[in-house]
């Protein structure tokens, strides 16, 4: 599946959900990942996210597609993703 | 069509960058907008934007699905945006 992640989480927390992000998808802009990941992977992720975030206070929104052909995409101004994200 | 808006603006550009995208779709969250467009009210929003970023310095990203049945929304945490931006 096909995943984009947004997080507004406290300065606190950013590093660890960061390096949870960035295990298993690709960084493109301030707080946006993006990437192909299974079912399982997904899940990984959710689960590792659940249990390092505050759930009073931090928020994670994923939108996800069965396949990255179903969402395009597009930049305005500078791509700050490395080439390795690029859809 | 179904969008998903991420920005990274620079702060004195936050502002008119935020009123134009409040005007056509719904704040999730931090730096993220989510709404149903058609393909002119799109177009109107992306013209706008390009006149208000510095295109040497902010990043505008788009997702873009043809149905918002193509993609499914999950929240961990708390929702940040209002009950009318619930999916």
């Amino acid at each position: 599946m096909f995943v984009i992640l947004v997080y507004d989480t406290a300065v606190e927390r950013n590093p660890k959900v960061l390096k949870t992000c960035r295990k298993y998808l690709h960084w493109t802009q301030r707080s946006v990942f993006q990437g192909e990941l299974s079912t399982a992977q997904y899940r990984a992720l959710m689960t590792t996210l659940n249990t390092t975030i505050d759930p009073e206070y931090d928020s994670i929104v994923t939108y996800t597609a069965r396949s990255p052909d179903m969402i395009e995409s597009s930049t305005l101004g500078i791509t700050l993703g490395g080439p390795g994200d690029i859809l």
